[in-house]
C-alpha cells in the first residue's frame, strides 16, 4: 500500500518528473515502419507529448511537436517535401531538425528577414529498426538504442498495437506477478468457458527472480516437481520477453498518465500447412519485405461483464486487470502478499533508478557502447512455456495459439493470409519437401 | 428557493454527508432476483459506493466492495464459489461478510500467516424479497427490509429499471407535487399527439397531505368538486407507492450525486384476453415462480425535442421534468409558490430527519420491531385513478395503461410474453370460464 | 505570441467579460425563420446563454432563459400559445417580454396574489429579417439591426448552420488572413488530390487593408503582376461578406467559449440548367416565399487523417484550421509574422472596442440611425474571384461552386432540389427564352 504522495508520482510520466524523465532515458517505438506508407504523417502522443511523425520525400523520417509553431495548425494534416514537412496553412516547412526552413509569404515581403532561424519546432531523434519506429525523448547525447538479438530472429514477424484507456504501470505489474497465469489464464478461462476447473491444473509453490544486466528473469515451481521453469523475461523499464530469444517483445509504451500503448512484436517461427506443422528453418535467412502491422483499440464497458474476448484470447483476460482497477490503479487501497514481492522490486527499482536520473547517472540498461550494442542476447524463457502449462481451454494449433495467445483481439483476416502466405513461400522457397523429414 | 450550501447539501448521497448518512438506514433494492441466473455477478452501484453482487454456488448472496482489496482487480469478473466469490486474478475468496477465506499462493508459501485475516473486504448485508435483492448500507444494528403488504398482493408482478443521468431528488420532488399531472401527464399529452386541449379537462383547486407512520398521502381537489380525491401515497424517504394497496411501488435509488435508478415493481391484476378483460382472483392465490425484469437507460440528447417516448410513455413525460433541468436541478433559481408546498415539505423533511439521524435517532419510517413488520399496509391511493382522471389521449385497453403508463421505455417482447403467458394460465389454472361471471 | 491574460481574455465570450460585452451590442442570428416552423420551439445557446426561441400562435417571436424560472423546467419541452409560451410542468406561461401571465394553480388558490408579477424570465428582443432570426443580448437602447444591402440581392437564397466545437476567435482569425488561400486551399487542394502542385500555381507577393466604416477590405497582389486584388470584406466584429456585394455573408457566432456556430447565408444567381448556364435577372424582382435551411456539426476526430470533405469541400479544409489548434487555440505558444498583421489588427480592434464598450461608448459599426440603416452596401470584393484564382482541383460548374466552395459539408439533396426548382422557375417566370441570350 502505497501513500498517497508514492501512488501519485508513480503514474506521471510527462517531462519534469521523476518516472517521466526515467523513461526519457531510453528508446520508445511509437509506430510500425509499414504505417509510414501512403499517407506518411502520423499523429502520435507519447509521454504526454503531442508529436507528429513523418517520413519526408527523400526518406528521412522526422518527429515534431504536433502544432506548428506559426499559429498551431495540425501538422498531422501537413504536406511531406523533398526534404521535410510542411504546414498547409501558410507552407512554413520543418526539417526532422525542427528547423524552420522555407516562410514563403515571410521571405516574399522581405527577403533578408531572419525570422525562419528564430523558429524551432521541438523535434525528436527517429531511428527504423526491426520493423519499428523509434524515439528518444531525452537529453543529449542520447543512449543507444538496443539490438536485441531478437530482432534477427528467423520467421514471420507481425507487430500490432494495442491501446488501453489506463496507466502504463498497472501493465507492467501484471509482468512481474508470475503467479496470476495460474488464475488469470488457467482457471478463469475454464469457468469463462463455462467448465469446471479441473483437479489437477498446475498450482505454484514458489516464485523468484535472477537479475541480469537489462532485467530480471522469473522462475517459478510448480506442485510435485523441484524445477524451477523460466517464466517470463523483463527487460527494465517497460519491455516484456516472454520469449528470451526473441521471438516474443512487447514494449508497454506510456502514452499519458491515463493512457498506453502495447506494441507487440511476434515473430511466427512455425506454422501448420496442408502437409502439416513446419518450422521455419534458421539458415538460409529468408528476408521479410515488410513486417505488416495493426492497431486495436481496447475499452471496457462499466458494465460489461465477461466477453467473447476473454474466452476466446489470453491477452483479452489481461485487459480484465489492467483496465478493471480504472484509469490510474489507487495504490492506496491496496494489500501486498507473497504474490507481489515482484510488484514491490520493480516499484522500488522504479523510484531507485529515477533518483539515479535526478542525481545525473545512466539508469539500468542504458546503453552507451556501440561494442555491446550488437545482437544482445536476453536471458531466456522456454518458448512456448507458458502455453503448454497453462492457456485457453480449447486450443487446437499453432496458428491458434500464435493468434489467440500471443496477438491482442481478433488478428484482421488480411494479416492472417500474410502470414499464410509468407510461412508457404518461406519453406518452398528453401525446399519442397524438407519439412517431410 | 435555497442558498448555495443547502442546494448542495441536499444533493449528497455519500457516506458521511447529512442526507447521505439518512439514506443509509433504510433497505435499498439493488437488483432482480432474476438478474442474478446464468452469470451471478452483477457490478452495483450504490450511493456513491462501487460493489458488486453475486450468488453463490449455496445461493448465498453477498454485496462486496467492487475491487479486490489485493490488487484492486474488479470482481464483477470473479467466480463464484460454493461460497463465496473468488478473485479471477490469483484466486482469493471472499464470503458475503467479506471475509477473506482463502489466499492460495500466500497459504502455499506460509501455511502459518495470519495475512488473510487482516484482509477485508467491506460488505453489506443482503435480502431476497419480493422479487428484489436489497441491501443496507448503514450501521449495525440495521433497520428491518419492510414487508409491505402490496408484496403479497394477487397478481402478475413484472420489475423494471430506468436509470437516469440526474439526481434522486429532483426525481422525488415529482412525486410530492400532486399538481403537475393536470399540465405535465394531461394537457402536455393533448400538444404531444398535435390536439387542442378540451376545454373541461380537469383543474386543480386544492391539495394537501396527510401525514400518516411512514410517510405521506396526497389529496386533491377538481374544479366541480368537493370531494378529496387520493392522489399519490409516497413512502419516506424514496418510495412512490402509487397504487397505495401495493400493485405499484416504485424505489427512487439514489446511485451517486448524479444518477439515479428508479425500481419499479408492477403487479398485474386484470388483462385483456380473447374473451374480455379478466380479473386476476384474490384466491386461490397462484405462485409466480420468478418475477421477470428488464433495464433501461435514460437520455435526454440537449437539442432533442419532444420524442416518441414522450408522446407514448406516462413515465417518460416525467423524464422531461427529471432530466431538462441538469444533473443537479439548480435550486438557487427556482420560485416556489402553491404548487410547491409538498417541495418544501420534503426538503425539510430530509433535512429534519438527517438531523434525527446525525443526533443518533432512527429516523421516519425505520421499522425495527418485528411484530410490526408483518404485511404493513399503507394508506391507498384509489387505484388506477390517476389514469381514469388523467392520461395519453389514445390509451385504449388495459395492457395500454399499464404498459405505456406504469413502466418506462417500450416492454421489451420477451416480457409481454410472459405476461400474457401467465395471465392466462393464473385464469385458466383457477376455472375455465370463471372470468365469464 | 500573448500573455496568458490576453489569451484568456481573448476567447471569453459570457457576459461581464470585456470582448463578451463588446459582442453583446450586435444583432446576433440564431435561427433560420424556416426552422420555426411546425415545430415553433428551439433551443438556443449563444454567447455562454441557454435561451428557447419560439413563434407563438399570433406569430410573434420571443427569446427567453431555456429554463422556467419557477422548478427549471426546460422550456424547449414547452407549449406555445396565442401569447407566449407555457411551461408543461404547471402550466405557467411567459410573453416575449418575459413577462409571467399566468400561474394556473397559483391564481385558482390565491386569486388575489401578485406572485407571478414578481416572476421574471430573462427575455432578449427578436427580429426577424433576411430569412433570419436575430436577437440582441446587450442593454438598451439596443442598436439597430443592419440592413445589409446584400439582404436584398435578387437570386435564391439558402441558409445554412454549422456548429464547431471550437472558440469563435479562431475562426475570425481565418478572415483576416488572405494568405492562407494560397495554401490551404490551392496548394494542400492538390496534394489532397494526389497531385503535384503545379509550378505556375498564384503566389502572393503583398496584402493590405482598406478600412471602412463598418469594418476593412482585403486586398492582395499576386507575383507577376502590380494590380491590387480584392479579395475580402471583413465586417466587424464577426461578418465575412466574401461576395462584398451580399451574396455570400457568413455570421461567426459564439456559442460559448468553446463552440461557434457558423451562419451561411448564400444568394444563388446563376446556374447550370439543361439549356446552359442562366443568370437570375435582377429585375424585375421574383420574391422567395421561404428560405430553407440546414444544420450541420463538425468534428475533427483526434485520430483522423484527411478526409473526403478535405478533398471536396473548400469550406472543410478550413475546419482544419479552425479545429486543429484544440477548442481554445494556444496563443502564448504561436509566432507571427507578415502573414498575420490582419490578425494582429483584429485582436487590437476587439480589444480597443471592448475598452470603448467598458468605457459607455457605442463600438465599431453599431447602428443607431435609422435613416443610415437603408440598404447598407459594402466595399466589395470581386465576385468569384477566390474560386476562380484558387481553388479544388475538379470543380466543374456553378453548382459544384456552390455546393462545394460556399456551403458546409454535403448539402441536403432536398435542398439542391429546392434550388433546382426555384431557379427554373425563376427563369421561366420572366420569359422562357431570356437565358438564350
Amino acid at each position: 500500500m502505497l501513500n498517497r504522495d508514492d501512488a501519485e508520482a508513480l503514474s506521471q510520466v510527462s517531462a519534469g518528473t521523476p518516472i517521466g524523465e526515467l523513461l526519457r532515458r531510453y528508446w520508445i517505438p511509437v509506430a510500425a515502419i509499414d504505417e509510414l506508407g501512403a499517407k506518411p504523417i502520423l499523429p502520435v502522443r507519447v509521454l504526454g507529448e503531442d508529436l507528429v511523425l513523418y517520413r519526408d520525400k527523400s526518406g528521412t523520417f522526422g518527429l515534431l511537436e504536433r502544432r506548428c509553431p506559426h499559429r498551431q495548425f495540425d501538422l498531422s494534416y501537413g504536406m511531406i517535401e523533398d526534404c521535410g514537412i510542411r504546414c498547409s496553412y501558410h507552407g512554413w516547412r520543418f526539417d526532422e531538425r525542427g528547423r524552420c526552413l522555407e516562410q514563403p509569404f515571410e521571405e516574399t515581403v522581405n527577403p533578408d528577414s531572419t525570422f525562419k532561424e528564430r523558429i524551432r519546432s521541438r523535434a525528436y531523434p527517429v531511428q527504423e529498426k526491426a520493423g519499428l519506429v523509434w524515439t528518444y525523448l531525452g537529453p543529449e547525447p542520447g543512449s543507444l538504442l538496443p539490438d536485441w538479438a531478437g530482432f534477427s530472429s528467423p520467421g514471420f514477424t507481425v507487430v500490432s498495437f494495442l491501446h488501453l484507456p489506463c496507466n502504463w504501470v498497472q501493465v507492467m505489474e501484471g509482468f512481474y506477478d508470475p503467479v496470476h497465469i495460474e488464475w488469470l489464464h488457467d482457471r478463469w478461462s475454464y469457468r469463462l468457458h463455462g467448465r469446471e476447473i479441473p483437479a489437477r491444473r498446475p498450482k505454484h509453490t514458489a516464485f523468484r527472480w535472477l537479475d541480469f544486466e537489462y532485467g530480471v528473469v522469473f522462475q517459478r515451481k510448480l506442485l510435485g516437481s523441484d524445477q524451477w521453469l523460466a517464466d517470463r523475461t523483463v527487460v527494465f523499464p517497460n519491455i516484456d520477453a516472454a520469449g528470451g530469444q526473441g521471438w516474443y517483445l512487447t514494449w508497454i509504451v506510456p502514452v499519458d498518465d491515463v493512457h498506453t500503448m502495447m506494441v507487440y512484436r511476434l515473430t511466427i517461427t512455425s506454422w501448420k500447412t496442408p502437409h502439416g506443422q513446419v518450422m521455419i528453418p534458421p539458415k538460409p535467412r529468408v528476408e521479410q519485405e515488410r513486417i505488416p502491422s495493426y492497431r486495436k483499440y481496447a475499452s471496457l464497458e462499466p458494465q460489461a461483464g465477461p466477453t467473447k474476448d476473454f474466452r476466446s484470447h489470453l491477452v483479452s483476460q489481461d485487459y480484465a486487470s489492467w483496465l478493471g482497477p480504472g484509469p490510474i490503479f489507487d495504490r492506496t487501497r491496496e494489500h501486498l502478499g507473497e504474490t507481489d514481492r515482484g510488484v514491490l522490486m520493480f516499484r522500488q527499482r522504479l523510484f531507485e533508478q529515477a533518483r539515479v536520473v535526478a542525481e545525473g547517472g545512466d539508469p539500468l540498461g542504458v546503453i552507451r557502447d556501440p561494442e555491446k550494442n550488437r545482437k544482445i542476447t536476453l536471458p531466456g524463457a522456454r518458448k512456448g512455456y507458458g502455453v503448454r502449462g497453462e492457456g485457453l481451454p480449447g486450443l487446437t494449433g499453432e496458428e491458434d495459439v500464435m493468434f489467440r495467445a500471443f496477438l491482442p483481439f481478433e488478428v484482421p483476416e488480411h494479416i492472417k493470409g500474410e502470414v499464410e502466405t509468407a510461412m508457404s513461400s518461406m519453406v518452398k522457397g528453401l525446399r519442397p519437401d524438407w519439412w517431410k523429414r
